[in-house]
């Protein structure tokens, strides 16, 4: 298949270079990924400003291009413009740490693969339980799986695929999970501080609350040792809603 | 009630300012609103920089405050560090231009109401068809009624509304449906530059598709010049889809 990879740790990392080194293997592969960091910046597209594209090499090759943008800009320039004939599939990561539960909505390796869903292209995005792990293999081996499965069967259009890799030993994972989005998310607080001229400032600090999740939900499955998968839309409708408004409107 | 009022075109639009001089005849309205024009940056939060506060003074008198950050970020540091006690409700709005179909998933101004969802306070998003208009009229008295409901009803945990207003006189509206979010959306494409330094950049262009949208969706409200209510969440989970993973992956 020709695959778009791209993630939002930034073209640089490592996740992305241990999932393009596995997927070129047996795939055609073009790398377009952000020139730096973009966790947290969600669905964010770049429209004010213009966006610059840089050829990056790796070992003396050609790796991929660095974007001046977000992993949603990746993805759009990519599709639009980079790529002539598109992708069979867009696969975003691998994210250094889990995107599970609340937090989906503010990654940028998530938005990506929908970017590539909206665009029509069967897309995943692929996590890591760790922020400092170098062993990817449990993680490119299900993605190589998943890759195959997706060509046999494909996705239905507006799906996408959020996966989730617990940090362990290719030999410790206990199997896949399929999942719904659970109820994971930071507990935030600000640290107010002084600056040296005396101005004060908010700097978001956090932790990842762990409550006991479900064993069907992401976190529960992550913590349990599995790898989950959970399908995800982007109509974000609450169908049960409606008709309970329609009677407050009556 | 004490309402929490924010926006993604900044805390010098014309927008929130319409909302708020309706709101705060009948309510306590604390503004906190990003500095500048923050459109299209989807759910993102600031991790990596410090969060600046500044009085900001309309007319001789304290308006809000403006923020160097996006539309989650001003909900988040609102609600955790500003207000206290928490507001009643979220506001995010008027913001110019609908925000209607998946382009909701590109929307500051439906973020912050999400992230006042998640932080468990009942929000909306309300947009006005328009980039241009001076008449907030029929926005402003809707969503004082919407308020009333909202008092009322309360809104389940982990639902918001994203309202959508026809830019057109307030005896021009036609009424009010509860709608599923559409289809709509934009047409990308990228305007391929050279520089004065000759080197290549691109630029985000594109117009809004205006497919037939069925009279049940939020776009084909507003063509039909009625205002829009659309229940949405953040639980991206596409549970018909669950099953056929399972199969997969047997």
């Amino acid at each position: 298949m020709r695959v778009l990879l791209t993630n939002d740790d930034g073209i640089f990392s490592k996740g992305i270079e241990a999932l393009y080194l596995a997927l070129q293997e047996q795939h055609e592969v073009m790398v377009v990924a952000p020139e730096t960091e973009q966790s947290a910046v969600g669905h964010a597209i770049t429209m004010m400003d213009p966006l610059r594209v840089k050829e990056v090499n790796r070992n003396g090759a050609f790796f991929g291009y660095a974007l001046s943008g977000t992993p949603a800009d990746c993805v759009k320039l990519a599709i639009t413009e980079l790529m002539n004939p598109g992708p069979d599939i867009v696969v975003s990561g691998i994210n250094m740490g889990a995107n599970v539960g609340v937090n989906v909505i503010y990654s940028g390796t998530v938005s990506a693969a929908t970017e590539g869903t909206v665009l029509g292209v069967p897309s995943l995005a692929v996590s890591i339980e760790s922020f400092t792990t170098t062993d990817f293999a449990a993680a490119t081996d299900f993605i190589l799986v998943l890759l195959g499965l997706v060509q046999k069967h494909g996705l239905p259009p507006g799906v996408l695929l959020n996966v989730n890799v617990p940090a362990v030993p290719r030999d410790a994972v206990r199997g896949v999970r399929v999942t719904r989005q659970g109820d994971a998310r930071f507990l935030d607080h600000y640290d107010r501080r002084v600056d040296p001229r005396d101005h004060i400032y908010y700097w978001l600090c956090g932790s990842t609350a762990s409550p006991d999740e479900a064993p069907d939900t992401d976190a529960g499955a992550l913590a349990a040792n599995f790898i989950s998968v959970t399908p995800i839309h982007y109509d974000l409708t609450h169908y049960a809603m409606l008709d309970v408004l329609k009677k407050w409107l009556a």
